[in-house]
């Protein structure tokens, strides 16, 4: 029988089992299907631990997530096509839940789809070969609970892993000096810790914006972020100041490109995320930085030179659980039979016009808009329900309007569901007081008011440029 | 011709190149050797490194080592017997040497062997896999320079990749609430991101011991330890207190098995780090607890079930460095054909003899007596300088004296080397106080007075049990 391996239970592995269970259901015939999860619990990076470093097995910690992280983007961004929110939670919710909220909404819809069992938890894969006379993926993984390494062999690999495990770690001088913690954003845990604290975020992404948020919050005394091409240029409180590039560190300062210096009491490196696929050969091996469309991947996903082998979400991404949907179920159907790839060569064509399409781009609206279109085109080649992209790309210029009008404030904002028209109630308590951030908390929340729908049309609509959001 | 592949660059492996290096410089034909060492440098936990968790490559850091570390133990203890301290610095140091110290000299050996050549550094090895049938052995190796992959084949391997690298992380209740930081003594770093914190330490062996007095020494407000079966029982200064065994935390509050509380700031995990070895096959992989004779490995050494496989430093360590010597030496023996392994049975047999002797021995004393044999016999058996190892155990039981004595002063004592007779000079400053922990720094020092030489004698002898140094 046809053996399909998937790497990793986190959105994307997640993803692919509902992909191949809505297939069956529809009374197709589906090949065995093993999902292999490091971690205890599914969820990815969802699944929140309070490790650092290296776990209890002695491998790095895969996850990144942080206690009393907030979705940094509207939830109507993301919704399944196939299970709503309105079907999850049986109530109208607000825009921006909390970690424990969404990971409870990506575990309930494959909780209904029932394919836990095709998950080996506490199980990573060490190391992946491939075999080209007999067309078989050999898996070496390694079982924690029993504390025993075994091989299997499968027909088709799915990676799934996630790209926002393993850290990029920039050394600046004077970091083996300096008195303070340094850590990377992968490391971040309680912003608490920082309380009363002078912490210098290296970065001006998405992590730097909300761990130095997350830090405010929490009553960090002063915080200095800085940038190595454009500053995020949000409207900062007032004990955020911008910094230009870090040159150097010594044992309590940080200096800075434009001659300034700050004493600071720890270093939280925002710096990005590699790429990092140890247990694959190096021929299978995707080898891309975080951009839009990667090369080697054919419509993102088919490792080109080796179509039974897959990775899905190794997009930099505006898009997310919906964008791992349309990649899975697009996977689903070539290994299913029900879509062919075309030759290398035509699919190493396509793949580079769409890259450099990707790369020529730069206004943040134009990235979104460009990776709707990617989805559409997956999505119209499959079954998975359609999605109103244009719609969706607009709740995201939206928000990016809402970021600039106030970024400690967006959070409060509200936005309607293109797959079920429902708007989001206004939560009950603003963001920055919101400090309770459980599922039992978020869900005690009254019905939205009349005057919130109208505040929010009359938010301004001036677009920022790309860098302002990278 | 015949090769031999050293995994790691640290004490072991220096050990083990500088072991056949000196049979080759009489004139001995040696086999072609490659160290792989994937830190930059080598030295091992000597080679500091500001990272913690992850490393710049997306690997697990190598280094538990933190800053302004001093020796736990006397250097007499420690010392080469073919390349003395009084050759290395040309001068009579103190007994306590910081890691710089320590690391120059180290390296000064190998330095003068002339054997840096033999190591491949920033090269990770991955993978080993033996093949019965040509008694081959083929590595997986990870060259970052390039990012790239390969493999070669071996006749011997050698693991010297050290047992203090992967941390053991048991979890609390409560841990996932905690809001100050949580660390394992692997990623500390510096004692000075603790100056005014209340710092609790779970664990009563050597980390837990260090860690605490560095904390103390670096301006802690308070410390708290926490043991399992028995205290560390030195006599603390007024702000250390050891409590009984942790049981849970709560977002401030730890609270131990006497039923008392405390407020704390940070919790650093010293409890102990795994024999960890992802890159051997699992049948070839060394399993054991941190133990003085571990089973599966013929004196110390010798991989029972494949005698071209072997492992170097795996044994608890009173003894280190010389240690290390003694069973390099031996094994290069074996490798060159002078020395030959009895049966399988014969080598199980042996093993389980010292095993059950070891696991058997109840006093401190007792255990560096032990190792001490062992070491004896390793050193018949080769050309390596023969050491006066009752002498050495008598340093030992002096350092326990002096720990039982004042722990916070043990380090201002002073030793006389077995190999060369000098004895060391007093460090110009207490080591409380000194703050300067530079090769610079440490080595402008006076020579010592009469008066110490005599208070050194006056010291009481009272033997202490196991337990309170374990």
């Amino acid at each position: 029988m046809t053996r399909i391996a998937i790497i990793g239970a986190g959105p994307s592995g997640m993803a692919q089992l509902r992909a191949f269970q809505s297939a069956k259901a529809k009374g197709l015939q589906v090949p065995e299907i093993v999902c292999f999860e490091k971690q205890n619990d599914w969820g990815g990076l969802w699944n929140y631990t309070w490790r650092t470093g290296v776990d209890q097995h002695g491998e790095p910690v895969h996850g990144s997530m942080y206690r009393y992280l907030w979705s940094n983007g509207p939830k109507e961004a993301l919704e399944f096509a196939d299970y709503s929110f309105d079907e999850h939670f049986q109530q109208p919710i607000a825009s921006y839940p909390p970690r424990a909220v969404l990971w409870d909404y990506i575990q309930g819809r494959v909780e209904k789809a029932e394919v836990r069992d095709q998950v080996r938890f506490n199980t990573a894969v060490k190391q992946v070969d491939y075999d080209a006379a007999t067309q078989q993926f050999t898996l070496h993984a390694s079982d924690y609970k029993t504390d025993h390494s075994y091989a299997e062999q499968f027909d088709y690999v799915v990676v799934a892993s996630g790209h926002f495990s393993t850290p990029r770690v920039p050394e600046f001088q004077g970091f083996s000096r300096f008195n303070g913690r340094i850590l990377h954003a992968h490391d971040f845990r309680d912003a608490v810790e920082f309380k009363d604290k002078i912490v210098l975020i290296v970065g001006s992404s998405y992590s730097a914006e909300d761990i130095g948020s997350q830090c405010y919050k929490y009553g960090a005394k002063q915080i200095y972020s800085c940038y190595r091409s454009q500053p995020m240029g949000f409207d900062w409180p007032e004990n955020w100041c911008e910094k230009q590039q870090l040159l150097r560190v010594d044992e309590q300062r940080a200096y800075f490109a434009d001659g300034t210096s700050a004493e600071v009491d720890a270093i939280i490196l925002c710096t990005g995320y590699l790429h990092h696929f140890p247990f694959m050969p190096e021929n299978l091996t995707l080898k891309t930085d975080n951009c839009l469309y990667p090369l080697g991947l054919y419509k993102g996903v088919v490792w080109e030179d080796n179509p039974r082998l897959f990775y899905l979400g190794m997009q930099d991404q505006w898009y997310t659980f919906n964008m791992f949907d349309a990649q899975a179920w697009y996977v689903r159907d070539i290994i299913l039979g029900k879509k062919s790839v075309p030759s290398l060569t035509k699919m190493q064509q396509d793949t580079a016009y769409w890259h450099a399409q990707a790369q020529a781009l730069t206004h943040a609206e134009q990235l979104v808009e460009f990776q709707g279109e990617y989805i559409k085109g997956l999505i119209e080649q499959t079954d998975y329900p359609s999605i109103d992209i244009d719609a969706v790309n607009q709740i995201f210029i939206q928000w990016m309007d809402d970021k600039r009008e106030d970024i400690m404030n967006f959070r409060n904002k509200v936005h309607r569901s293109v797959m079920t028209g429902t708007l989001a109630r206004k939560h009950h308590t603003p963001w920055l007081d919101a400090l309770d951030d459980s599922l039992e908390g978020y869900l005690k929340q009254p019905k939205p008011t009349q005057s919130q729908q109208v505040k929010r049309s009359q938010l301004k609509s001036q677009r920022p440029k790309m860098s302002e959001y990278r």
